[in-house]
């Protein structure tokens, strides 16, 4: 049955010309497909099984481009693709990697922005109705707006679990205001990437269980207008309830309740049930209940956003969010019983980086998820910090822009200390939206917070130790190592150079470690780096016949001087390699450090000025460019920095 | 009367041990004193005058500092620290600079976090809560946290307009989830800075009216208790009501319900009234009403943040921010008739840049302030343009801290054509929770973001004309211009030198701009240090016989390489001056560009190194430092740029 509805669908036009009962059998051949295109590719599927009825409801219905259709963070738009003329990107394997998982303009005029990051859907719509309604007021508008496409009804679509993150509040307190037509579907599964978690989430059963007739409405409560629709996953039922709200003259809630995951569960299994032992959570996949959620469940509820199949995960090693973040918490789980002020933190994404379901229910109270809440989770351990306790908030590097000022405001000019491990950080094969090359750029230009950039695991919880010990006094950010740290480790020759242990009993992490003294050249290699500065070191030794020094700076949040002076006279030419943006990074406040130190001393004898190289990547958005690529490009490879190296010697 | 009670005050225990009767008393001695002190020094007075009652009543029945009481943005915070031993600081004139505006551990062990930055109270409050619930958890806790007092009740005071900002409601959705001991207390004064906007205040004006019984009630709908005070500027009541929270062993919402600027109008006065004309903005102090607000009103509610006497003001020209606020303002309304799409966004700061309560008026819907929601308003400007509409959205650098996340995915990512006007960006005296030293490290290393610096009126009007025109195809932000640039263009012989008008139709401001073709050392000087660039040149021809190149780059986003390169040869020496942060800046960039183009062609025979001078802010922290300390500290000085550069060449 596969395709033979969907195969056929080349548009939303395709939809609305079906017959009312062929779509059931299209949401059937959608569901299926999704199920073989998870297991087979992986994605949201979870929030995308549940969402198949609406999707198709609403292009049934509402008349997109035209009308403007947001899907928050886009996770819950892989059905929303299948019927804008994208389906043959789910259903042939050979074509999968044809869509990304978000919405695209550059793949389709019925996608309107890029989006990637939690609960922006709102304000996003309350835009695009805003410029309708400003329009409108003119004769000349529609001439002088010609280049964009009239606007319809505007409909941001929002998960339940998004609803926790604050803009998506903002955005629902600024829609009543605005006025004017605004849909806001919001997709409530009960669940967010893990659980869902927060106080509203109590009242919002409640309002489920009434029918939608229960106080407090925290709809209601942002002066909305609301109607609810418990049959979620019924296209008839959501045909007639969107009906009811296309054209509307006012911002409306339509609060659908939908099951995530519905089709995984086998068919007539849907009584709640809680697995009497968790399932094993590198395996996610299950074909009969694939929740790992904290709380009761339906059957077919699922935790976990990137979904692979147990088949292809098999004989896959972790990658290195999950590897060294199962390292990070098996360290300080046991730190829990005697240090009770010790506190793991995650804004709802702890699977991908390793926290597993099992650590949390053993962390128990040592853990929180404080739902998709980056601002408060920061200002949240500040408070913890300052009242003697030792946070942790792990999360990814992309995630955390989502809580710059707090970085800036509660940690960093509060001197706080608080931890935060950066998963992700810097160059990857990702999508646009979890670009992990800004951070170095984000955090280490914040005054009092300290950037660690291990180069293994043994340093990596040297420095988790020390951050969460007495001896740190002030917030510290640690880049979780990425692939080719974790590559070289596995490798096992590295790695090459061993600097001498540090005598100081104190160490502050302040100083650059020189691992092999040299001459001439020095390579230094921040983090992620690192193992490429060794193999550029050795290459230049073997095959030129040049000493070069070797250093790994450990930071990147201030300037070891000392060790930058003492490479002066015995070497010509630094080079610095980081796998960030170099704009705003790390390596060109060496070569300035030099220029600067060079020009006001210029009146002395001596010494050559310090040549300079940086190595790292542009300022530039990237789209799952493959990482080898990207070294590729920024010159970030062996054969790249040697042949700049001898040229410029 | 004034400090009879208030003048003995040294600490909590003062208030306790007054009389129930002399309450009313003290609070009339403190309004008095804000009354008093406003009129002199200005400040968050009417936030503090609604808040005397229940900052006495808090100060009675709690006990600071073993409670935490946290201060949201710390607005209404000066009672607290009249109550807790500086009380003199606020009495004596002399003393007025003795405290800062915000709260702050250094000054008292009253206070907990610096603090100014609006919403995060709550979360804080949940970590203080957290660390103490957990510390409880074991017998070795008390000897872990030794460092620490014990801490008893957590009590987050936080304003309705503050309730706008996103966090605020993480905040909230996290207390209930958390449990335990936990009092918000939500200041109800029917303001924000201006007016309150959005949905929520609707249902809440309800919630008011029904003396807390109405439904839906926002609070409730974050699972959270609920107790009503209506008359929150009587301090039995208070006392009563927070004696009945006090040591509650779950998270409480306190709702009182104050009057913003109550002791403004004259007694009797307290019917509510509207104003027939608005009165005049730059004279914000009324002794009968000092509204602005565009809802309706009672006598005595307050707009305006920093509050100055007309008498105090009246001599004095507009600062920076609200002179140029005024002329972008007026340069945008002149479109509105034939742009029905142009559309100007502040973020509940209209006053403090220009953006007067007349302009509003006359704006309508060209005109909207989204609340305290800075990440609301990108995410929503980003629509807007989207659309097809043209988006101005104006507020102080500190504050687009909070939407950085926005700045990079809804805005660079998807390449809207949004207009950012940063205001107070660059050095300055303020406070530090207010600093715009960092928005250049924040702005210009998001890919994709044109980051403008206008020197001068004229430049500042084209780049906004530009920006907001159909030239500029993407998101842009404009460093409104400070003080040295206000101060250069008043004294009247500024510019020193003007460069040839472009040549080209199309101006993109990519191309830095010669104003003076010189030799051997060129100086290149940033937006706000233009002015300085010119005098040192100046300098520099008249006592040194060196003729300087002046360039004004224009903007710091990206390299105008080509003229770079063409100083080459003839000069040796490149200065760049920068108001901001040189750590993640601009004038390091060019340092590292002359750097790598050299090493990377050094088997080229020719041209010497180009060597490099670069000024600007240290990375730290400043509270309060005057400006021309600060430009003295970090040698952005005439006198010093002209030694450094006679020592380097």
């Amino acid at each position: 049955m596969s395709g033979a509805l969907l195969g056929n669908i080349t548009g939303p036009a395709d939809v609305k010309a079906l017959s009312a009962d062929q779509l059931p059998q299209l949401c059937a051949e959608i569901r299926r497909t999704l199920l073989d295109y998870g297991k087979a590719h992986g994605g949201h599927i979870g929030s995308n099984l549940g969402m198949v009825e609406a999707t198709v409801a609403l292009h049934r219905v509402f008349d997109s481009p035209r009308d403007r259709i947001v899907f928050d963070v886009s996770h819950q738009s892989y059905v929303h693709k299948m019927l804008t003329g994208r389906a043959a990107a789910y259903l042939d394997a050979e074509r999968y990697d044809e869509v990304t998982g978000f919405t695209n303009p550059l793949e389709s005029e019925h996608d309107h922005f890029v989006l990637g990051h939690t609960g922006t859907s709102i304000s996003l719509a309350c835009g695009l109705a805003k410029t309708r309604d400003m329009s409108a007021q003119t004769a000349s508008a529609e001439a002088e707006e010609a280049e964009v496409p009239p606007i319809g009804n505007v409909i941001a679509v929002i998960g339940d679990g998004s609803l926790s993150s604050g803009i998506a509040f903002e955005g629902l307190n600024n829609a009543a205001e605005q006025g004017g037509n605004l849909i806001v579907i919001v997709n409530d599964n009960e669940m967010s990437i893990a659980g869902d978690f927060g106080g509203m989430y109590g009242p919002l059963a409640r309002l489920r269980a009434s029918g939608g007739t229960a106080q407090p409405n925290i709809f209601q409560a942002f002066g909305l207008d609301y109607r609810y629709v418990e049959d979620g996953n019924d296209v008839a039922a959501l045909v007639d309830a969107f009906e009811g709200v296309k054209n509307i003259d006012h911002p409306i809630v339509l609060h659908i309740h939908t099951l995530k995951g519905l089709g995984l569960a086998p068919a007539g299994d849907t009584a709640a049930r809680r697995p009497s032992t968790p399932p094993h959570e590198d395996a996610p996949w299950h074909s009969d209940l694939c929740d790992l959620s904290d709380r009761d469940l339906h059957a077919g509820q699922c935790e976990a956003s990137h979904w692979q199949s147990p088949d292809a995960a098999a004989d896959r090693p972790d990658d290195p969010r999950k590897h060294y973040g199962k390292l990070a918490m098996a360290a300080l789980e046991a730190r829990f019983e005697r240090e009770p002020g010790l506190v793991v933190i995650s804004p709802a994404t702890p699977g991908s980086n390793g926290i597993t379901h099992a650590f949390r229910e053993r962390a128990g109270r040592h853990y929180v998820d404080t739902g998709i809440t980056e601002s408060h989770a920061v200002a949240f351990a500040s408070g913890i910090a300052k009242a003697g306790g030792v946070p942790v908030l792990a999360t990814t590097a992309s995630f955390f822009q989502r809580a710059y000022d707090q970085l800036q405001q509660e940690l960093a000019l509060n001197g706080t200390r608080v931890t935060l491990l950066d998963f992700l950080g810097g160059l990857s094969g990702s999508d646009n939206t979890h670009s992990g090359a800004f951070d170095i750029a984000m955090f280490a230009n914040i005054p009092g917070l300290t950037c660690l950039a291990p180069t293994g695991e043994r340093e990596f919880l040297d420095m988790l130790a020390w951050s969460t010990g007495p001896a740190s006094t002030g917030p510290v950010v640690i880049r979780v190592p990425g692939e080719p740290i974790l590559a070289a480790e596995r490798a096992g020759s590295y790695p090459l150079f061993t600097a001498e242990p540090d005598a100081s009993a104190a160490d502050d992490y302040t100083g650059y470690r020189i691992t092999h003294a040299g001459g001439d050249v020095a390579v230094l290699g921040l983090g992620n780096t690192y193992p490429l500065a060794e193999r550029v070191a050795a290459t230049l030794r073997e095959r030129h016949g040049i000493d070069a020094t070797v250093v790994n700076p450990r930071q990147c949040s201030t300037l070891d001087t000392r060790t930058l002076e003492g490479l002066r006279g015995s070497h010509r030419l630094v080079v610095t390699l980081e796998d960030g943006q170099l704009e705003g990074g790390w390596g060109e406040k060496i070569t300035a450090y030099y220029a600067n130190a060079d020009s006001r001393t210029s009146t002395r004898a001596g010494d050559a000025a310090m040549r300079a190289l940086n190595f790292g990547a542009a300022k530039e958005f990237t789209d799952r460019v493959p990482l080898a690529e990207l070294d590729a490009r920024y010159g970030l490879t062996e054969d790249g920095i040697v042949a700049a190296v001898l040229d410029a010697l």
